[in-house]
Formats: C-alpha cells, sequence, structure tokens
C-alpha cells in the first residue's frame, strides 16, 4: 500500500452515516477541540513552554478531532503558546483531514512533499524565540532528533504531564463513550459461555472473542487475554496453544476501541466445570480456587469504595491492597491496581503506590487487583470507573460472583 | 488489563506446535539472531555509535526473537560495541521472555519494578565512556528524553540507518516467510468476488477481506482499503460507508503479518460490472477505466522489468514513472513507487526519486505504481518483489488482468 492507514479493525468499523472518511469523534461537537486547544496552550505557557508539537496517536486525536497512522512521514500538530495551532502533514494525506475537526475550526496546513524536509517546514512554523518544545510522550525518536536539529538552539521536553493533566480528567461526552464501550465489553462477557470450553484452546477461544468484541460494538479488538490453568498465573499472558482442561481458572481480560476511539477493559476470571484430576496435578481444587477468588472480589470492591474526589490515587491501590495482604497473598498481588483510560487503553492516573495526586471528579480508571499463584493459578478481576461526587460510577456491570463455565 | 499485550490479532493466531507463550521467529534458529546482534555490533562501531539501544518493535523482533507491546514501561535491548548485549525488562514481564530467542543466547535480563528507574538501570549497564547511543527510530520521545538525561554527557543519534542497512538485506528464512505470506494474500484477492458486490458499502466488504486474511493464513488484518469509485482516487482512502455502485472502479489494497510477523501487502483493482449511468455522472465510461488500467499495468510491469542487483533503487521509480508519464498522467501518479517490507509493511529500501543506492540480492519492496484522477477514480497495482540475481523475483501471483466483479 502507498501508505499506511489506521488499523484495518478501524478501517473495518461501521462508520457514521454521512460517508466521513474518518470515524472518529464525529459524534463531538468541534468546540470541544478548540477548547482543548486553549487549554493545551494555557498550561504550556505555565509549564515554561513555548510550543507543544504533537505527533499522530491518542493525543493528536484528542486535540485534532482525528488522527492518521503515518509511520515515517511527519504528521504534527504544532501549538504554540502565542499564536494559532498549525497542522504539518504530507501533501499525499492532505485529502485524509478533509471535513476534520481540526479543519473546521480553520487551523491552518502546511503540507510538505516526499523528498522535502519536512522538519524544515515545522521549523518556519515556529516563531524565532519558540525554542523550548515540548514532545507528546509517544513521538517516535526520527522525529524527536530531526526536530530538535531543525530547530536551532531548541530544547526538547515531555509534554506528557500537560497532556495527561488534561485528558485524564474526562468530559461528559468521553464519560458517555466509556459507558458505551463497557457495556459493550460487558456483552461479550455474558456470552463467554459460547466459546469457552473444555478441550479448545486458548488461541481458538480468543479468535472468537475477538469477533464478539466487533459484534457488540467495539471496531475491533485490541487485547484478547485467556489465561487458563498455569497461565492465569502470568499477568503477561496472551493466549496460546495451551488447551483448555476439565477444572481449569480463566483469566479473560479483553477490550478494544468503540467508533469514537474509546476503550473498554474487563476482567473476569471463570472456572472451567469438572474436576481437574490427576492429570493437571499443579491445578488447585475448587476449594482453594474459590477462596483465593472471593479474596480478589472483596479486594476489588475495596478499592472501589475508596474512589472519592479528594482521595489520593495510591490510597486506592492501598485498600485493595490491604484485603489481599491481610489474608496472606499481598506478596502474590505483583501489579499495581489500576491505570487511567481514554483515547488509550493505559494513560494518566495510574494507581499505584506513590501517586499522592488527588482524585478529581471525572477521572476513568481501571480497578484491577489480582493474586497470582506462579505454576498453579491466577484470578483478577477488573472494572473501568469513573469518578463523581458520589464515588465510583462503574462503566462495567458484568456480574462478578463466581461463574463455573461448561457445567 | 495490567499492562498491554501485542495486537489481538497477533493473540489469537495460531500459534506454533509446543505450547510457546510467543508465535514471533520460532521457525527462524536462534543462531540467525547472534549474528544479527555481531553484525549490529560492527555497523554501529563503524559508525562512531558506542552502544545501540532498540525498543519494543519490528526492529526488537528482529535482533532479539521476540517483541512486547511495551506502552510506558520502559523494554530495550542494549547492544554495546565493546561487551555483551543487554536486555532492560519490566519485572512484571520477564516471565514473556521465557525460551525467546534472546534467552537461549545467554543474553542477560536486567529487571525492574514499578516505582524503580528504568533508565538508570539502562545507564548502569553502559560502559563509563559509552556516550553516542544511537536509539532506533521507532523509540518513543519519553524513553529516548528520559535515556538522554539518564546516561551523563550522552549524546543520542539515530540507529535507522545501521539497522535498516541490515534489515533490507533478508536472509533466506525471511524470503520464504514474505513468500508464503505473499501467497496468503493473493489467496485472498482471489476470492474478492465473494464480497465485492454493488450495493454494499466498502465497510461492509473490508470486514469481510479481514476475516478472510485470518482464514488464509494471516495472523490479522493489517490494513484493509477499500476505494470505490471516486474513493479511489485518494491513496490515503481506507474503507467508508459509501456503496459500491455498478460500473465502479475498486482499489483493494490489502496485507497483514504472517505468524513469523512477516508482511504481506499487495493492490488489485478491480471493475463493478454494468455502466454506471447517470447516477454517477463522474464515474469514467468503461473504455476510459481500461486504458488507464493498462497504462498502470505496463507501467508496474516496467518497474518489475527494472529490477536488477547494482540498479540504483530510484531507476525503478524512474522506469515506472516513464510508462505513465508518456501517457500524459505524469501528474496523477501522486505516490514514490514503493517501499521495502518485511517485519513492518515500510521499511527500507524506499523507491522514490534521489535513492540512488544500489539494490541488492535479497532486498524485498514493494512495486505499486497508480494514476490518480481527483473526483473520479484511481488505479493502483501492487506486488511485493525480491532482488535476485535474474531481477525481480515476485512475492505475489495474483492475475493482473482485467477483472470485471459481479458480471
Amino acid at each position: 500500500m502507498p501508505h499506511h492507514p489506521d488499523r484495518a479493525s478501524d478501517s473495518a468499523s461501521a462508520p457514521p452515516p454521512g460517508g466521513a472518511q474518518f470515524f472518529d469523534n464525529q459524534t463531538f461537537g468541534d468546540q470541544i477541540f478548540g477548547d482543548r486547544l486553549a487549554r493545551l496552550a494555557a498550561a504550556a505557557g505555565t509549564a515554561g513552554v513555548h510550543a507543544v508539537v504533537i505527533s499522530p496517536g491518542a493525543d493528536l486525536r484528542y486535540f485534532a478531532g482525528h488522527s492518521v497512522s503515518s509511520h515515517e512521514r511527519l504528521t504534527a500538530l504544532v501549538v504554540p503558546v502565542v499564536g494559532q495551532p498549525q497542522m504539518v502533514v504530507p501533501a499525499l494525506e492532505r485529502l485524509g483531514w478533509t471535513d476534520s475537526p481540526v479543519e473546521r475550526l480553520g487551523i491552518g496546513f502546511t503540507t510538505w512533499i516526499d523528498g522535502t524536509d519536512p522538519y524544515g517546514s515545522l521549523a518556519a512554523l515556529l516563531g524565532p524565540d519558540a525554542k523550548v518544545l515540548a514532545v507528546d510522550d509517544h513521538m517516535p525518536a526520527v522525529h524527536v532528533l530531526s526536530i530538535e536539529h531543525a530547530v536551532s538552539g531548541s530544547r526538547l521536553t515531555l509534554a506528557g504531564a500537560i497532556i495527561g493533566n488534561l485528558r485524564m480528567r474526562k468530559e461528559p461526552a468521553e464519560v458517555a463513550a466509556l459507558a458505551e464501550v463497557g457495556a459493550a465489553i460487558d456483552r461479550v462477557q455474558a456470552r463467554i459461555g459460547e466459546w469457552l470450553r473444555v478441550g479448545r484452546t486458548e488461541a481458538e477461544v480468543a479468535v472468537d472473542i475477538a469477533s464478539a468484541l466487533v459484534e457488540e460494538g467495539h471496531t475491533g479488538a485490541d487485547f484478547v487475554i485467556v489465561g487458563s490453568g498455569v497461565n492465569g498465573a502470568s499477568p503477561h499472558h496472551e493466549a496460546s496453544s495451551k488447551v483448555i482442561e476439565a477444572g481449569d481458572p480463566v483469566v479473560i481480560d479483553i477490550g478494544g476501541p468503540n467508533a469514537a476511539g474509546y476503550y473498554s477493559d474487563c476482567t473476569r476470571t471463570y472456572r472451567m466445570a469438572g474436576d481437574s484430576g490427576p492429570i493437571s496435578p499443579k491445578i488447585t481444587d475448587l476449594a482453594e480456587f474459590s477462596e483465593v477468588y472471593e479474596i480478589v472480589r472483596r479486594a476489588q470492591q475495596a478499592g472501589i469504595d475508596a474512589v472519592r474526589p479528594g482521595v489520593p490515587a495510591e490510597a486506592v491501590d492501598r485498600a485493595a491492597r490491604q484485603v489481599i495482604a491481610e489474608e496472606g497473598f499481598g506478596e502474590y498481588f505483583i501489579t499495581r491496581t489500576g491505570h487511567g483510560i481514554g483515547l488509550e487503553v493505559h494513560e494518566h492516573p495510574y494507581l499505584v503506590s506513590g501517586n499522592t495526586m488527588p482524585l478529581e471528579e471525572g477521572m476513568a480508571f481501571s480497578i484491577e487487583p489480582g493474586i497470582y499463584l506462579p505454576g498453579r493459578f491466577g484470578v483478577r478481576i477488573e472494572d473501568i470507573v469513573v469518578v463523581t461526587s458520589d464515588g465510583a460510577l462503574l462503566m462495567n456491570n458484568a456480574p462478578k460472583t463466581l461463574t463455573v463455565v461448561g457445567g
């Protein structure tokens, strides 16, 4: 192909009415992006930055209402503290920005053609005194070092803190998008018995789950973790050729984006019916599994109950961790309790010891404690919540009572 | 989920026998990776670099035989010119490297846990005089600037040229992987009439094609371009809610990775049966479309015929472009002629005016001239070829005679 479009899963998504060539953020009004750009310029000025430079990805989608997967060709949104934002795009891709929010807002486009120097074009957009440039955390090194070289006397810093500070406070339209995609993943978890059966491999189950994510309202499956038996003990595990056996605990951790680009992420741990028997000597007996499951369930609820405005992020982690530690499994809870979510699966805020940032209304994140017993099994339960004045508002409502599958 | 695995399409792939938790490069012997690491260190030394630092992605997969999608957490392969390579990985993800080629080669792993400083750990692996650090072109800014800060007195450069120089010369096992995945995408193009029908939307067709990519041997669909009628005139176009009409030319540009991580990429342009009639006044008549199609077909063949060792990369572009220019359509061939391909869809070498690099045996790239008539239609034909002593070896063999669909 001549250049790399967004993921096929995006291409294949059900587009909005009207025949637009891009599917993202069409449900958001344009002014939301103008407001975000104004807030970004103001925050950058406060931080002593002269201009922010944003490359394709979730940050660009957040501020411009559209993004591309541009690979080696430079696409950038330049947001100076003084003056108007500008887009730099390959000439070849200019058409793709037609009728995008950033175009409708009247922001100027500078195009460049293959063989010319896009970094020089970008540098020319900056005022002569714009030297402190904040780049988005995901910008590829090839752009970072080339911009640094093209802007004489520049000093590059990371824009991650400034941008994260804006993105982690969800606007009402974003909460609605998270609720919609949360309901979609709940519907997939509710159907898990259709695919999760003794004798199938994890990978076979994962293929079916991936299809169901699209059927239930995602534009694609971003991750499908099926961790059966000992594989559940590795939070890293994805899906393998391991055959699912009777009695196996199975961790199902799945998610993907909806048409607006907002992600779901929900984990439930199931148990296959039957006794694992002598073929799987390391699998625990049902009573022990049920005990561990109940500890994780209580820990997750304790995390949810700890959420309210003003509470430090780490307090949610501590609340969940305390339940597990008191039961003697503290050393087996080897992850942080949660991560922010929105246009990325992982974003600010992180619920981890040491993060003393007070929670605020509109922040969205996972609460996902787990117990991982190496060589044996694992249990994880995860929901997305949004902070409200009343505490945690759940974006997931799939049942958390222990479900035995295939009985 | 606790951290972000590779794409679901990878998770859902048919894994190799043996129950390994990762699916990449299992068909390659370990020593291929040891040899690549030795060549990288030697090339870096020649370039005046003290150490190369590689983050997750195709580069890591190429040198370590495995990669992850680690997002905000640092995973890096450190390859000093003097001394042994080392891996830096989050403790949480260490298990995922079990039995990977890089582990089997005996390369050391340094792990770090959430809350500690991974960049300090990386800096400690470097000798006191290792100051010129080359980072892979895709490394995210957050790691680039943090490494620069952690290594006192460091000077960062891009490793892209060094790495590209190695990666673009495919080894026999890589050519075999490209041939296998090329045959897989040919099978999808051969089935296009199953899904491409008048009255369906481009997006509906794209969903079916994406499924077929997996059925025919890809681990996922990476891109599915369905550009019907006027949409074919934009090389950028993906797939929209536009309904495919009688008489529409349709550009189908599709590809994805196989289990070894190597990509297919093949474009064919079809024409829907029937007359477009008065409802689509901008669509050309069949005779004009056939004429343009034939020009592109001849241009693509001219590009293929120009391939041989020692010929500059730009000569292939020139050969294809000349055919189109001589017919008076030069201004409508708005892209370069091709791009390298392997573990990425776009990599070196690029077939573009100004690239005087002589082609060598083993180089793999697309040849994909096109004519894009704004507001009317487009034609593109694309194959992947590998340079041999005899000229271009085609990785795609789908027919290039004009195919009318749904007649």
